[in-house]
């Protein structure tokens, strides 16, 4: 290693780093560094390198030539900057002491704090805080952290010698001990210290400086870490820094205060100073609702100076991130110590009055704004009505689900779809609960106000049908137990019935007992101007996925550009259609079928036909019939003996029938174009359907862009066979009318074959649209609706970072998905190609698509905004990226 | 196109073509001219070329000049070597037409027979033939073939008049007609001829010969043609060429003959002339069985000339096909013709002597013994009892399934494998006859001799297993229904009890009432010497999938080089194990599930050392648990309830807790490594069983080379788990022990995800091994439980060529393969590349593998031996090919 520095001093509104310097400080250490450079007034302190580190663990855990001289050199700098002493009995210097790697990672040491108390400077601390509870109370916390964080002491052991010493003085809280007692418990710390580390406590407060910064640099190479960083590929880091920082004190007097503000009002975007402040007190006070903090306005009339410090520290901070910040300060005797500075969070409604704002300010670009201040979420909460949390207890709450689908919903509860319909066709809201949803379930689903399931995750059924209909969910909340039988559900303690009030938060996965108030979103000026700039800048299409005229017309609102699935299946669960659809099922032979599907025809060119008119002059995508057989059929005893009466079908012969439709895997089973495939006629009355509605709406003056769409395709073969056919019926329904219309024949990409031979397939389609959801399935081999089991597990043990389900797996199913899009154009060049399965909504995947140059992405019409903004903030980082590369080759 | 040659001729001992002409001639073209140019003795004729088809598909069906003018010099060729003329009375000129282009396929026209018959030229025929009756049966069926084949007419309305004539003449058979009833039929056709075309039925025969080329030419444009073509990716085909051929007969008189013979005996293989012939007769009269043919040797007696040509020819073949040729010849009045001659089908037991005995012969050498002489299925034949053909009569055939899993087996009909496993004990030889066979019936199909089931396809439970085993299946046999509760299945006609005797052949898919003799497979002398000479070629290994030591034992007697695949899972289903596997299943907490895990240990342990000693000095690949847990549970309620009182479990929990176990896709749930992530301590078990198995052996001097496979690994990460919790107990065990087995961890490829991250899981992974059969399942979204539904449809229109589940599909699955055998290898050069999936026994998917540069494939015992060989023409092919490339070079 290169000889020379090892130490790093900041503070006193210099800095020997700055925050290019991330590989030798570490991501906290060039922060702090940067900070300090700008003039910030933060706790000085100081960076020991990474280079050490990796000295350190390459030599046997010895310190480079020249560490320890320039260690003792910035303690003094700290000294002198404070005129304070390291372990000093009048002006004790204490120290913070952090592990901070380029990168941060699970499995380094913790914090320690207020290291540099000893017997002698805790005399020191209760002399400058007038408060001797306060300092052994510090001291006996720093030897338990000290023991624990730096020797691996068990915390458990200092917590058995406290709870035997409170039994002895007879008090229940921590709280009630006295001073003679904290003294006591301090020299018991020291014993139990002493027994497991052979040695006493040291009181020299260098050689407590030592162990922690040895410790640091361990913990870089303990199993843990090490783990972590094999697994996340973490390489080419030396080690990690370690942070040296002078702890300041907002309980050292009535000249002393700490606090937390914004820069702007977190709650509605309003420009003004928010947050509050303790006088005489430490930061945690503030949180713990102890003693009642101060607005933060007030601090003019007790600290006007300090007050006029920090309005100009907020500013420049505000302008130096550009955007509004979140920061921690303490007042120590008078003096202004900003601790902590970062983006703060924010509802929706004020990231975007807050991004508009700033644009007219002059503070920021639009192209800014919309790049760095508006995040997803944030449109998500605004398009979607909210609970007033402040109206939340704690002990209201039955249970924590998976936020399945944002928005708040309040309705009494019914157990089944058809009760839900009926309480619905009175006038009641209700909330669905069910131990999981089925098709069989949309009407009821329908019918209420949300969904609440017990079982089932993020994309099972429940979860993609409401977020399709933007209708709240909660998904998967195994705190409860629902019992269909006695017709309610409990959560241990309590039991609800069906017909009490609750109400439910789809965006936070929670379940409140009792009827709730819930805001309606608004979208304001604010909002319409925002998304104007995000189209500005946006030059990838976002389509919708949408079933019906009524989630077209709402997708349109919201900006879709285009239908990119419309899913026909859907359309056969209509009370007439249902009949004739199992009709179509349960026929024994061709003629049977084609007589049942004539019946279907005319519903099905009506649902076309209202689609089509709501998106006059756009494209609308139809994929055709998709799903096994059996989700169309009743699959209990009693339904199935209702359908062979009103079938006119033998129950044996009709359950035989039934029953052989059942399969070991559907999801991998007959359904998808190998439907169309085995019975063509399927596909011809669908194809149709949709080109005769397309022909008489162009007659009608409605300009139409049918794209029909073939599912499950995994063979070249099986896509010329479905084109055929429609192709068949397509000329045969323009000769009839003597009008053609212009129509496209594309595939789902959505089996791992059919990405291979994307090639061979696109030279046929005209286009493509990614069903991730089925490719994410098939890739990964996860049964989406069985995968909970162990997805939890997964996420937990970092062996997944995220559910592969909500954000594209760009290293494995995004390979396909790049593969394909790549062979397809190499036949087709100008083959359009989307993608419509759940991730079209998610920004990350949104981005990986508008990297690959993908035509579009399409989601549910709510997330219609939050795929704008997504698209928009993708074309920005490229062009940033190209823009820093062209200032590059300069 | 360029003018000139438009016709060429064969026959009289030259040809104007030859084999290397297939472009221009067409494969059948090509081939004709081949036999006349070596002096065959066939019909004479020419071929118009493919260029012409081209010609007059672009011209408006207009032909080229000069054509016509060959044509006539073409047939004037054929009358003047054949001394006869088109359309004569006395010695008419006969030809058949055929079309033929570079590839066979279908669509193209079917034959024309006798083209040339018209009034006058029938008289020529009754009078040649002696037989007026034949000559107008052949007019009138001329009539009939022109009417359909040429002109489109539909067949049927030719039977229709047939039909209505045999009512008025009061005859059921068209073999009761006579002479004039003919005549008046052929009458009765000119008029449905004139009828559907509006003109007269053409009696100049060159007309005729025009229309029927014409008719080729168009054939090749049918929308059927051009389908096909494009479904499979047939371009750069001018045309089909269109072959014309003189007619011999062999019914012309006592001087006449027609027969059929083998140049050695197809059934055993011995070097002799094999055959039939007839004297006076048609080559469908050999066949039809109205007359007794003679053996072939008569031929001698009665015409000692034309045998002893036929001799000479046949000898001729041989050695210019270098195989045993199956020949058909007809004797026109004494003059012998070769019509066709094609390499003779054989059993398993010639084809082997013959290869050797060529071999001996110095006819071939070993290298074309192995590369051409014996093919995988007469391998398989060898390797199983048979059934003795010769006494199975149609009518005793119950029905036709899938062949899945070759050999005879004759035993009792049962229905459940409890009473299967009785009757086994009894010493009864029974059939387990299932509608479908789950992992809970292994006990009765280990019992059986053979497996029946109604459903299922190739790859189902009780096909795989069975092959496994090498035992005799036909599953999938729809054909029969079976009735659990009336203990019997019906065909239709028949009823057969449980406890009667049948017999199935797995080999050939059929199930036949009553006890048949089987005959049992003879590993001989030239099995020996021949595979032998199959390992001298052969350098790819060939390892086994292998459960238990029996299977072990037979697999090295059939030549397996190693396991490649232990399934651990069947190894819990043993009356001892599979209570501690319950309990290890239902347990409430990790503890509970340790407790029955170390009850399982010392069975799995014995297990190991079972196999480890039988393999001694070979590797053994064990795969970790992979199928999901609900397959060891019982699913009936009597089961759940018996179980609940062992484990001591009140019902209702039990059950729920089984209920839960239950997936809607189980193929894709919580299974393989999934399980060993959730229970570690499932892992930890099997690999301490495996390890301290392998310390023991070798301590007691036995050589063991234990490879651990993770299943279903989709991402590195996963596979780093896993592997930590083995490397963990592997120290433990070889510390405890003072002994260090080297081991290998590895990972089964059959998750498409895993093929695509392979660079990333081979950092950390010894060996590859493709589970073809998940990864077939997964890369085409089919579940093979319930393919079946539509695999037949898409295999009958051609979506499909071949089973994936048999054959591996080259161009998608395979394609993972290949990439996950660079990816892997590009990150660890010398990382061992297996397979282990059905696909490792099937000879095309064998060679794929060698062509990839795996480094073995491994599959059931009983298709060791076929591996072995695809695995030794492979090599051959490849050095072949380089052969070849290396002489085009030079």
């Amino acid at each position: 290693m290169r000889p020379g520095k090892h130490v790093f001093t900041f503070g006193g509104g210099s800095a020997e780093g700055n925050k290019s310097m991330k590989a030798l400080l570490g991501g906290k250490g060039a922060n702090l560094a940067e900070m300090s450079a700008i003039g910030l007034p933060i706790p000085p302190g100081f960076t020991i390198s990474t280079e050490v580190c990796a000295y350190y663990n390459e030599h046997n855990n010895a310190w480079p030539q020249g560490l320890e001289e320039q260690l003792q050199e910035s303690v003094h700098f700290l000294e002198n900057l404070m005129g304070l002493k390291f372990g000093d009995s009048d002006d004790p210097l204490l120290v913070s002491v952090r592990s901070g790697a380029a990168v941060s990672m699970p499995g380094m040491m913790d914090t320690v704090l207020n290291l540099g108390i000893n017997d002698q400077s805790v005399i020191g601390i209760a002399r400058k805080t007038h408060n001797e509870r306060f300092a052994y109370d510090c001291y006996r916390r720093f030897i338990d952290m000290f023991g624990d964080v730096v020797m691996g002491i068990e915390h458990e052991q200092f917590e058995r010698v406290l709870e035997s010493l409170k039994k002895e003085v007879g008090v229940v809280n921590d709280t009630e001990l006295g001073v003679d007692e904290l003294k006591d418990l301090v020299d018991r710390y020291k014993a139990v210290y002493r027994k497991n580390t052979g040695y006493v406590f040291p009181q020299d407060p260098n050689e407590q400086l030592h162990f922690a910064i040895n410790a640091v640099f361990n913990s870089w190479s303990s199993k843990r870490a090490r783990t972590y960083r094999k697994i996340n590929r973490i390489t080419g880091l030396l080690g990690t820094a370690v942070n040296v920082e002078v702890m300041v004190y907002g309980n050292m007097g009535e000249d002393c205060a700490t606090g937390v503000c914004f820069t702007r009002n977190p709650a509605d975007g309003t420009d003004e100073l928010y947050g509050e402040f303790l006088i005489n007190a430490q930061g945690e006070d503030v949180v713990a609702g102890i003693r009642t903090p101060r607005n933060i306005n007030e601090l003019n009339d007790v600290m006007p100076e300090s007050y006029a410090e920090l309005l100009h520290w907020t500013n420049l901070l505000e302008t130096h991130y550009k955007d509004m910040q979140d920061i921690e300060f303490t007042i120590q005797q008078g003096k202004l110590y900003i601790l902590q500075t970062r983006n703060g969070k924010r509802t929706g409604q004020a990231a975007v009055k807050i991004a508009v704002d700033m644009v007219r300010e002059g503070l920021i670009t639009r192209r800014e704004a919309v790049m760095n201040l508006v995040e997803s979420r944030h449109l998500d909460q605004l398009l979607h009505p909210q609970l007033r949390s402040e109206e939340i207890r704690e002990d209201e709450i039955l249970g924590h689900g998976l936020p399945a689908s944002p928005g708040a919903a309040v309705g009494r509860v019914v157990f089944n779809s058809d009760h839900a319909e009926e309480e619905h066709a009175k006038g009641e809201k209700v909330i669905l609960v069910r131990i999981e949803t089925s098709p069989e379930d949309v009407g009821g689903m329908s019918a209420a106000e949300g969904i609440l399931t017990s079982r089932g995750g993020m994309t099972s059924h429940a979860a993609v049908v409401a977020r399709g209909w933007g209708k709240p969910c909660v998904a998967g909340c195994d705190d409860i137990i629902i019992n269909y039988e006695d017709q309610h559900f409990t959560n241990g303690d309590q039991t609800v019935k069906a017909g009490d009030w609750i109400s439910i938060d789809g965006a936070k996965g929670i379940v409140i007992l009792g009827k709730k108030e819930v805001e309606e979103p608004e979208m304001d000026d604010n909002y319409r101007e925002f998304m104007m700039w995000v189209d500005e800048f946006r030059d990838m299409d976002v389509r919708t996925n949408a079933d019906n005229p009524k989630d077209a017309a709402l997708a349109l609102k919201f900006g879709a550009q285009g239908i990119g699935l419309t899913r026909t299946e859907h359309m056969f669960f209509g009370e007439e259609r249902i009949l004739a659809m199992r009709k179509m099922i349960v026929a024994e032979n061709e003629s049977d079928r084609r007589n049942a599907l004539k019946a279907l025809l005319p519903f099905q060119k009506q649902d076309f036909r209202g689609i089509f008119k709501v998106m006059a002059g756009l494209p609308v995508t139809i994929r055709l019939l998709d799903p096994p057989l059996h989700e169309f059929v009743p699959s209990e005893k009693e339904e199935i003996e209702e359908l062979a009466i009103e079938l006119k079908i033998p129950f044996n012969k009709l359950n035989r029938k039934i029953r052989m439709l059942k399969e070991f895997n559907p999801m991998m089973g007959h359904r998808g174009c190998r439907l169309g495939i085995t019975y063509p006629e399927i596909t011809e009355m669908q194809a149709r359907a949709i080109l005769e509605a397309a022909v008489e709406l162009k007659q009608e003056g409605v300009e139409v862009y049918p794209e029909i769409m073939i599912p499950l395709v995994g063979t070249s073969e099986e896509f010329i066979h479905q084109h055929e056919v429609i192709d068949h019926i397509a000329a045969e329904v323009f000769n009839k009318k003597g009008v053609f219309v212009d129509y496209k024949v594309g595939t789902m990409i959505e089996i791992p074959r059919a990405a291979i031979v994307a090639d061979k397939i696109a030279e046929e389609a005209e286009f493509f649209s990614f069903g991730t959801n089925d490719l994410t399935q098939l890739t990964y081999g996860y049964s989406r609706d069985d995968a909970g089991k162990f997805l939890e597990v997964y996420m937990k043990e970092g062996i997944l970072h995220e559910d592969p389900f909500q954000t594209l797996d760009q290293e494995g199913v995004g390979s396909l998905v790049s593969m394909a899009t790549k062979r397809g154009r190499a036949v087709r060049k100008n083959l359009k190609v989307g993608i419509c399965g759940e991730h079209g909504g998610d920004p990350d995947s949104v981005r990986f698509c508008y990297n690959l140059g993908l035509n579009y992405v399409s989601c549910s019409p709510y997330r219609v905004p939050v795929a704008r903004l997504a698209a928009a903030q993708a074309a920005l980082s490229v062009n940033r990226k190209v823009a820093e590369e062209e200032a590059e080759l300069v």
